[in-house]
């Protein structure tokens, strides 16, 4: 167990990243397999095209994802997590486990 | 391991609530013991008295936190995490250890 001191910026900043809006949704679409753009943007119900292609680009500057170019034709575009990227999975799917048992139906009543 | 499917709307809503600007910071601070206003102010260099205040409504409405006044003299007030709230500990934990491998001072090269 890490000793989880009062504050710490790295953290701060770490969670301004990951809570963008739509920020983490899109992390769990590439996690859960959704690599082209089309096939994330309808994953994501709402998110508008600038949206979601201002998040990919600042997760791309950031070196969460990497934009591949796959010479087709058509030319296909594709978003693949990096190394940093994938190191994300586990807070992501402790937030997952946290929303199932606290935000999920059941505790919802429906 | 859990399955992360594309999409869930309570990871969605998971994302926002902790990522809410200073929200995170809040948490942690918290969880690392602050438990009186002062404390948790001081303890989270940048945020003001009105944006702590709100965050703290917000938190204790949406059940992540609980506000204890102390019938001292003077009055004393604290804010403890509920269950709801002490579960997000595994999720504040992950976030912190990647924000330490990912954006610490080596690899920033401080």
């Amino acid at each position: 167990m890490m000793d989880l001191s009062g504050f710490c910026p790295h953290y701060h900043q770490a969670v301004q990243l990951v809570g963008r809006r739509w920020s983490g949704s899109i992390l769990r679409a590439i996690m859960a397999g959704r690599h082209r753009y089309a096939e994330i943007r309808s994953t994501i119900p709402g998110v508008s095209d600038t949206m979601l292609a201002q998040r990919l680009n600042e997760m791309e500057r950031e070196g969460l994802v990497d934009r591949r170019v796959i010479p087709e034709s058509p030319v296909r575009v594709e978003y693949h997590l990096t190394e940093k990227g994938q190191a994300l999975l586990p807070a992501v799917r402790a937030l997952a486990a946290w929303a199932d048992a606290w935000l999920g139906p059941k505790e919802n009543g429906d």
